[in-house]
Parts: C-alpha cells; sequence; structure tokens
C-alpha cells in the first residue's frame, strides 16, 4: 500500500465545503423558486454560514476546499475571490447542480464547460471538480481529464486517492462517501421533502471522530464535505471546531487542499489505479 | 455586527409555541376530519399541552409568544385570551394553516386577514406574523408589512433579526429553523404519514442545549418552536423546562417575547439589512 | 384534577401487548401473504416473543393486559387461553387489523363484531378495546359502548384516563400515544416498506423511562404499547425487563391491568369528561 | 430447549457477510449501470471492503461466512476462492440478488441453479442459501432441500436453529433479523433512494452488544449480517473489531461457520422443528 500521498501523516483531511446555496433545490424543480423560505434557508449558506466558516478555518489555521456551483459564483460574483483571497481553494461544482445522470451527454458536457467559463472570467483557477449529488455519469472523468483538471471527487470507489484512468489522460480521485456528509445528518426541508429526523452536532462529532480514528488506523484519505447552509449554523459551527481541534491534537493528521493530496498522489508511482466501467447488464437477468 | 438588539445578553431567547391544533392535519386533506384517533391526538395540543405549558412558564417565570392559526382562535373562543391573561404574547398564524406557497395570491390575502379579523374580533393585539408550515411566500412579507405588522417569524436568512425591506414598510424578520422545531423530533402519525423514529427527550434537550451554546458564541437569536400537541407531553414538558432552567442558569441569555425582539431590532441603526428577491431562473438551465 | 383512579399512586403503568401476528402486514396487502420471510417475522410474535414474554412478566410478578385480533385467536385457538391462565387480561383489538378509518361503517361493524363472536367461542370475557392502528372512526367508541365493553383504548385527547361520552353509554379512555409504541422504533421491513433506522434497545430505554418520570411528575397513565413480534427479541425482551424493574424501584408506580384502571376510572366521580366529535370543515377554508 | 447445537455455549456468532457488490442496485433497477458514482459505492465492498474484513478476521482469529451472489462470483472469479482460501465458508445468495418474491416460481427456481452452476465451476463446495433481501418465497426452502443444501438463511421465525419441513428432505433454518443487519443502519443511496440518517458506529456497536446479552441470556444464535461495501469502511470496521473482542471478552460465545451451527443442529434430536405454511386468506377480510 502506497504512503507517499500521505507525506507521513496517519491520515489527510481534506475539509472541503459545498457552496451550493439555492441550486440543490432548483435542481429539484424550478417552482422552488416561489417558496421565499426555502430560499432564505438556502440563502443563508453563503450569506451567513460561508463568513463564518471562513473565520473559523482562520481561527484554526486550516486550509480548505470549497466547490462552487458555476451558477452560484455568477449570481454572487465576489464569493469565489473571497474563498480565494483566505488562502483556501474553489473547485468546480458543476454549472446547475442538475446531476449528471438526469442529463444527456451534450447536457452535462455543456453544464460543466460552462462552469469553467464562469470560472475563468472571474480569473479563478481551477484544479479539481466534483459532480452535482456525488452523481457523476461514466462520461465525467472523461470530461474532468479532457479539460485538463488534476482531480475529480465524486466517485467512492476507495478511502484512499487512486489513479483513474479515462479515455484521455489519467487523473486523480480523491473519492468521497455518504457518511462524511452532513447532508444525511442535518438536512431538513418540507418542500422539497428533504431529510428526516435532524440530529445533533454531538452525534455527528461522534460519527466524524470514529471514522478518523478509523481511517487513521488504515491511512485514508479523510474527506469531509460539509454545506454552510447547514454546518454553518450555530451550534454545529462549534462541533466543526471541535473535530478540527481533535484531529489537530491528535498530532498523526494533515490538513490540505484537495489540490494538494491531487498532486502528491499524481507524483506517487505506487498509488493504485482503477479503471472502472459500467457493468455489463444481461436483460435477461435484471429486466427491469 | 449590531448587538444592541440583544441589549446586552450574549443570546436572546423567544421561546415560541404554535398552537396548530386540528390545522396542519386538515392542510394534508379535509378527509382526515374523519379519523377520530387522529383529531384527539391534534386536539391534545390545546386541551392538555397548553395549559401544562403556562403553568411551567409561570413556575418559571419566562415569558413566550404563541402563534395561533384563526382557525383555531375561533373554534376555541376563549383561547386566545387565557394566554393574553398569563402575560404572553399572541401572534398570527394564518387562519387555516396552509401553506402560502400552496395558495394563489388572492387566497393567500383572504387567509391572511380572515386570520386578522378572528383577532379583532376577540380584542387580541397582533404585532407579528408567522407563516403556516414556515412556507412563506414571496408576497407574505409584503402582507405582514400592508397590515401594519411589526414582525415576521417565517424565514431562514439569518440567525440575528434583520430589516426586511418590502415593496411598503421595512418589517424586522425574527428568523427560525428546522433544527429547532420540536416538530422533525417528536412528530409521528400514520395517517397522514408524518415522521419516522421518534426521538427521546434527552436527544432533544441535548440539541437544543447545543444550539443555544452555540448561538451565545455568536450572539444569536434562539427562536425555539415547540408545538403544545407535541412537546406539551409529560416526558418532553420536563425536558422543555430542563432546557429553560439551562438557559437561565447560563445567566447571558436573555428571554423575551418576540414583538419585544422585535421593536429593538426596529431601533437598532446597525442591524442588518435584507431586501431577498425571487432568483431569475433560466428554463435552459433547470428545465423541470 | 382528579387522583382516585391512581389509588395513591405517582403514575399507573398499563403494560399492554398488541399480537397481531400476521395481520397488520396482511391488512397492508394480501398479497404479502406470498412473502415467506415476512410471514415468518410475524409469526415470531405469538410463536416466540409471547412466551418469553409471558415468562417474563411471571419472574417480575406484573399484570399485563393483551390486545389480540380476533382473526389472530381464531387462527392460534389455545393462543387467548393462555395469556388469560397466566393471569393477565386479554382485550379486543379488532378482527382483521384493517383500520376503521379504512372501512365503511358497516364493514367496521362486521369486523368489530366477527371479533367478540370468536372471543365469546372461546370463553374469553372481554372489558376492552383497541382500534386497529389507533384509527379508530368516529362510529368506534359508539360501538364499545353499544356492546357494553367497559373502555377503550384507541384514542389521543389525553394522558389520564377520561369519561368518553358516546351516544348511548359512557365509556372510559385509557388513552395512547406513539411516543409509547415499540413500532415506531423497532419496526423495519421491505415490503411493506416499514421503518427506516432501527433503534437499540438502551434509546428506548432511555425514552421510556423519561416518559415514566413526566407521567409521575404529572399524574398520568404510562400506557405501553409493544409488540411480542418486535420487544419479544432478546435485547429489548432485556430492555423491557429494565424498564420495569426501574419503575418498581420507582416505588411510586402501580403496575395494572387496563380492566381495572378503567373499573377505578369509571367509578371516579371527578374523572375529567370529554365529548369529542369530527371538526366542522368548511370546504372553502380545506378545498381539498 | 435443546441446547446441543450450542455445543456449551452462551450463545453462538455467526459472523455472516453478504457480499452483493453492484447487484442488489441493478436488481432496483438495470439503469443505475449508468451510475458512475454508485456503481463505485458497490465496487467498494469487493474491492476495499473484502480484503480488510478478511486481515480483520484473521487478526481476530474467528471464522465466518460469505454470502455470495452467483453474479458477482462470475464477475470477480478469484473472489470466492480467495475467502475459501483464508478458511472461511461462501453459501448461496441468489445469482442476481433479486427477491424470490418478485419472481415467478420458474424464474427462481432458474436463478437458484444458475449460481449453483457458477459455484460448482469454481469448485465452491456450497452447503447453504440465504434469499436475496431476506425475501424468501414458500417455494424456497424447497429448492434448498432439492439441491441437497444443509440449511437455509432467509427467515425469521425464531432466535434458535429450527429444522424447517419442506415438501421434500428437512433442512436447517438459520433465522436472521432485520436488527443484526447493517444496512438499516449504515445505508444511503440517492438513486435508488435508500436510507435516511446514517448512524455512527458507536449506536451499531451499541445495538449489537444488546442484542448479545440478550442472545446469551436467552440462548440464541447471533446471526450477524454484514456488508463489506458499508461495514468494511474504516471507522465501522474499527467498531465490527470492538464487537468480536466484546464477545471473545465474554467467554461464552461461540464463534462458527453457519455450516458447523446447521450440522450441529442437524442432529440435535430435540431442535424444534417448525413446518410454515402461507396463511389462508378469506378476500372477504382483505379485500386489497
Amino acid at each position: 500500500m502506497s504512503a507517499n500521498w500521505r507525506d507521513g501523516a496517519a491520515a489527510v483531511a481534506t475539509l472541503t465545503f459545498d457552496v451550493d446555496a439555492e441550486t440543490p433545490v432548483l435542481a429539484h424543480g424550478r417552482e422552488y423558486a416561489r417558496h421565499a423560505s426555502t430560499m432564505s434557508h438556502q440563502a443563508y449558506g453563503p450569506e451567513v454560514g460561508l463568513p463564518r466558516i471562513l473565520d473559523l478555518l482562520g481561527e484554526l489555521g486550516v486550509p480548505a476546499t470549497f466547490f462552487v456551483p458555476g451558477w452560484v459564483a455568477e449570481q454572487r460574483p465576489g464569493l469565489a475571490a473571497s474563498i480565494v483571497e483566505r488562502g483556501h481553494e474553489v473547485a468546480h461544482h458543476s454549472y446547475s447542480h442538475r446531476p449528471p445522470t438526469s442529463m444527456t451527454a451534450k447536457e452535462e458536457r455543456a453544464d460543466f464547460e460552462r462552469a469553467l467559463e464562469v470560472f475563468a472570467r472571474q480569473g479563478i483557477e481551477i484544479a479539481g471538480h466534483r459532480a452535482a449529488l456525488w452523481e457523476a455519469s461514466w462520461q465525467t472523468a472523461g470530461l474532468v481529464a479532457e479539460h485538463g483538471l488534476l482531480y475529480d471527487s465524486s466517485l467512492m470507489g476507495d478511502d484512499r486517492p487512486y489513479r483513474l484512468v479515462t479515455g484521455s489522460r489519467d487523473i486523480v480521485e480523491l473519492p468521497v462517501h455518504w457518511s462524511l456528509d452532513d447532508w444525511e445528518q442535518y438536512a431538513y426541508l418540507p418542500a422539497p421533502h428533504v431529510g428526516s429526523v435532524i440530529e445533533s452536532p454531538g452525534k455527528v462529532l461522534e460519527l466524524w471522530r470514529a471514522e478518523l480514528d478509523g481511517m487513521r488506523h488504515y491511512g485514508c484519505l479523510f474527506n469531509l464535505c460539509v454545506h454552510p447552509f447547514l454546518s454553518g449554523r450555530p451550534g454545529r459551527a462549534l462541533a466543526l471546531r471541535r473535530f478540527v481541534e481533535y484531529a489537530l491534537e491528535c498530532g498523526d493528521v494533515r490538513f490540505a487542499r484537495c489540490r494538494e493530496v491531487a498532486e502528491l498522489a499524481a507524483a506517487d508511482p505506487d498509488l493504485t489505479t482503477r479503471r472502472p466501467s459500467p457493468p455489463v447488464v444481461d436483460p435477461e437477468v435484471y429486466p427491469a
């Protein structure tokens, strides 16, 4: 098992923030734009949660990566730059937050490129991509490679970075997982209907610490995904702080931007290589 | 960051009780009036939970705000007055508890005004409004302003009061959030189907304390929303009591009626001003 | 507040067991009879859970009440008698476990009377009734009164027994509540789809203790509803045992069969009287 | 109560791993093969989770049983053999993971036999079977008997092994239960929609320990079902390790492969015998 990409640490932690704002709700249905309360619930992310998180990261002195849909960067022109100014990375998170699996290949390409154009116009350098809803198609990694990005962060085939062979160049995959996403723990909306019970920050902290401990044991990438409209709220922000403090106290966890992890991984000759391909499905075995 | 509205406290706590009785179930479907058990489940709120909560608040010596649908005030004529007599505030919570987002503009206006007429007939002074289901339309704040109310409490764009610019007068928004609502923690009904697992009062107490601690850290409005048919039950009422006792022991939390918070906020020249508007959505980006 | 029915105790605990076996699943859809695993999941109740619970109650020396659908008593002829022989009460829990709200008035009457005929043929004396799924219609209490039963246990309008005025005789209502039902905590089936996460016995024990403490504080009826196919499983049976031991240690909780509580309540001149009736719903207010 | 099958232990623990890979998702719908992220989420099971679990079992020195769909064994030719080489048992888990209740009798037979052919071609001896989704039909046990297998592990009619009378030979049933399945605790997918909140490993450990303690008290079979794509993740693998360590510390729990438990049970003359049959359902009682 390669460990070069960890650079001596027991585990590497990438704190990632999906600055989705209104997009996941609009991707559920355009009519939700009519729901003023729901729109305000989403606007809390960039307007209140994001500045709070930037301050928190500054106080803790840890770098992070912010995945921003192009639509959000466009609607709030200073947003992406304000993140970069604080020393963090901004990465590609689709244009509209519509999942690639719900689009034609042509639509996915158009959405992917439209976001790149927004970031280019704003002078934001982009090195990586994360598919909306973590719902990549089999075309997605190829788009990432074709446009010269270094890494993708949408697949779940491992808990360590791996080399992803696409039709053209290889890229690095920084895998994600639902257990390290604050959405399943905290999200609730009546329309569109999202979530069930809402968990306490204490439970989420316990979950993240357990997973970090496991990842320190096994030498993994702790790729945490947090949404400012969820974890930017006061009690949850304190839980996030406590988690980072715990990880710092461990003494063997390295915090890094995704781009840096991808660079180390790309340079690691022993990195696992994966060539995922769609399973060949016999319609007689799976008729529906 | 303005702190005048906090009047020296680390956080301000508004205990709010949505006295919905049968209305949220009838808003799901008129046919549920045929369900005797479900109707009794809802009637528990005004008949058992509400008096218990009024006694509890009296013992603890803290003021509160009760959001009452006009239909409920009309069906139970002495209810609103009995709350005011105990020194608490009664506020507008729609007439029917049908969410504004499910109505035409004309229907919403009629529902809004019908509730005001009920309270006027009963001699109850109304200073604020909360949309049914926290599902305000973009028209809602304008109705609140037009009818001379001081505040709304249906949006989620912040965790501190803010000045809301409407077409006419400005009002104060006292924002809410799902994490401070007992519905997601406790509500369960088989028909209409509501809820999943039912949480323990201990978990809910932990959640509220964590959020209060976060809000004391960040200087926020702890705007708790409790339903008498849910939190009026014995074990949950004790958890509510323990929560208030904890907040009182903190020594830096001020309990107030919504109206008083709105008055302080309205007079605060440094209060954040927000002009939310519906996002302009391109049907090519969000086709459905 | 009347306390005669409590006979000096701080709270009264009625342990009730709904011996539903296959009926709630068949009421979801007759086709589930084809699902062998699901049927075995339900059969566990009468075949493994019930004897274990009867032994447990015997060891603890506490009496209980078993609500049995007529169909179950008919399919397993010795079942009801075996419960009575152990000193417990058997009560009426519909014939088919189809909820009254899903039937016509005529169908509900036929189902209600068919169960009474089964128990009469088996020589089981019946004093009380509980509607399937706690989904009583407005006719249900009248059927209970008309057939000379003493009590119903399907409504949720209070947390203490109350006198229920029906068209004919008054009966006693021993109210239930979803928070004291093991179904929402433990039940899971893929088809019909039931439940989400499965809670630990420790969480359920915490929930029940919190509610019992609240009910001791407020002088209530702790009317616990347990299903042998759920709580008869080993870890959950131990949690039930620990709960009963806790209640016994409290020293101020009285365990009783439902029939005895109903008799004390019926004789209590200060008992609250309720005359619930269906809300009059204006189709202009609730159009759907 | 027979105890021979326990061979002196208070409880017997069978650690079973359902190596489903992509099959449960494809059984939901063939179109999910297009979802690259979802496919990677499932591929994690055989590619990362399984080797980690095999190492963990080796370190702990406990034997286990792996239920493998024929499709998975076929797609990954060395997988089944690699499990047997480590000293564990491989058992039959359908070919396609389509539940028997969703197939015709002819389709179920074809699916059942196709899996047996795969294992025969790979030289894997099969002694037992588990139905996909624990959704056996009334035909399933007969297929197990007809093909000379020793045991089935799909029903829930007890918490100890029992003799299952089929049309032909008797077999042994090693019953399962949803409370000992990691799926309800950990599984989450947006498409197909699976799960709600994700539980912490600490909660799951608490649940398993409570059930093991109950089973040691009552003398049962602790038949744990774990999925490598779920419990193979780092924090959860550590929880699984802690659970096994706890069980070993108990000193009265015997770990065994399913085949060995079935052999002891088959030889136990006092074993409970069950002849389950589909309930006879009157369409007048259950019309739908």
